[in-house]
């Protein structure tokens, strides 16, 4: 039996894959673009070819992979491997994955979605610290969840087990949400939602930014200038964030008292804020623990950034031998 | 191999048994009085010698029982069967059931808490209907939870998951919890924090109850007592009622936005409101669900009132032995 695993993350601009050992070295990793023209029908099989072509290359042995895992946008069908309405791929038909991978490598093919995979690439080789309790929070364009528990991977009735994007927060001056409900964490926590935040506290109150990049930036600000400018000592900049970092701990702390995690992990785009972001969220977080959950309970920064997909998928064909062996 | 099993829910006041047979059949139920006196040290031999006796006096066969299992207060070390700190049992210091048990039975025991062991027993025999992804909340003299999710019964790392009565829920007028913070669910949402909603409405407003009997109670009302008021038309009773509803159902989708269940069962005294306290609960539940959560999700009064907890400890016995196989 082999002891390699090929990752793939699967995103609507590029695809990463990765050759990783089950000790967890990373033998070598490469990225081609994804070509979402034509209902994205050459995805499946771009990935394919260049799988094979990279192994040619490199003088790889397809016989030393016991498996490929990979984390995909859209409504993923785990059992029969299959994605449907991932339509930043244009993929708005059923997809089958697993049948086209198999065909083309004869090797077990595993799938699942981008947040739960990137949860598990943080467990094996990041912040996660292989604990059979972790939660994964991204916070990127949106807010996802991977969440692990007695060293397991949630996924619920409808696979859709971690939708932390979609705690209700706000309950009085709510944004409202793309998924049709209101005060939902996304819209206060995404990149996104600390924009939403920012430009309610420019119309509410007769304050504005001091910080001289954030002004020159007129309506048109990023979370990370917001970040940047708080950082700066910009008074308004800075209570964006307090409030920022008010809903995310609520809504982590009801994770955590849901779950008892021994490890929250914050990842996505602005997590880069980096310790700045820990420092104002920890205070916000503990304060509605449990105290058997405060406790046993650390938060902490991503640490493989953009790779923890494809680490986290191949780290998924273990995941599910292991389990499958098990039932 | 035998087909029967063993359930034991230890409490303060009594001590409950059931004898169920594999496929659920629940062929004898009884109890006895638990003795607290001199720290409790009676408790597990009474329990001992009662199974002994009844088997003895109902000519049972204890060849034919697969395991014993059992749900008890305190803080569980599932792993080594043993219980510290259950107060109201006067166990303080560590007690040895595992031990106890298997010298006296030669049969395999395990334990988990209370609500755990409750919600196996709703999930088995109740309404929860044999669902590998359900979660029972307990609504009594405070607020508990056991949830199942993808067959699993939740524990995390330290056995706190589920910790559902500390969700925060208020965050202004917060009452402060036993357990040391303010806000939390168990302060609004128990048969106490019921009480605690009436008695801050009274002081807030001036309008009072119109009930006759709630008038008589004086400020001696019990949860039971404003749910009959609510439901016979008096408008201040409805008003808490409805308070405690957009707390329960706000809490009660923090944990269905995590674990995205199938059924969501409300137990516990308190849900012998009935139906009423359903319909309050159900806008204030849904409205707050991520619609896919909310397709795949149902809201249901517990089924099996007291014996949750015996039928529970006997499912125990089942999860256990299923889930040790597969490992």
């Amino acid at each position: 039996m082999g002891d390699q695993l090929i990752g793939i993350d699967l995103g609507g601009t590029s695809c990463k894959f990765a050759l990783v050992t089950v000790d967890g070295q990373i033998l070598h990793q490469w990225a081609i673009p994804t070509r979402i023209e034509d209902k994205g029908q050459h995805i499946v099989s771009d990935m394919i070819q260049s799988i094979k072509e990279e192994f040619s290359r490199k003088n790889f042995d397809l016989g030393k992979v016991i498996g490929i895992g990979m984390g995909s946008p859209g409504q993923i069908d785990r059992k029969n491997r299959t994605v449907i309405g991932a339509y930043n791929l244009n993929w708005q038909e059923l997809q089958l994955l697993g049948q086209q991978f198999e065909e083309a490598f004869h090797l077990p093919f595993f799938m699942d979605n981008d947040a739960n995979v990137a949860a598990l690439g943080e467990r094996w080789l990041g912040a996660g610290n292989q604990s059979d309790n972790m939660i994964f929070v991204t916070l990127g364009t949106g807010v996802g969840s991977g969440l692990v528990t007695d060293g397991h991977l949630l996924h619920g009735v409808r696979g859709s087990a971690g939708e932390a994007g979609h705690i209700t927060v706000e309950r009085d001056k709510a944004f409202a949400c793309t998924c049709g409900k209101k005060g939902c964490l996304e819209t206060v926590a995404s990149a996104t939602g600390i924009v939403n935040l920012a430009k309610r506290a420019l119309q509410e109150t007769s304050a504005s930014f001091a910080d001289p990049h954030l002004l020159a930036c007129g309506n048109d600000f990023t979370a990370k200038d917001i970040f940047d400018a708080a950082k700066s000592g910009d008074r308004l900049a800075e209570e964006v964030i307090d409030e920022f970092a008010d809903y995310l701990g609520l809504a982590l702390s009801h994770l955590a008292n849901t779950l008892n995690p021994e490890i929250v992990v914050i990842g996505g785009g602005v997590s880069k804020a980096g310790n700045y972001l820990l420092e104002k969220l920890k205070p916000a977080y503990e304060k509605n623990l449990f105290p058997q959950v405060l406790e046993s309970s650390t938060l902490k920064l991503a640490q493989l950034g953009n790779d923890a997909g494809v680490i986290g998928a191949a780290a998924l064909v273990l995941t599910e031998f292991v389990q499958k062996e098990a039932e």
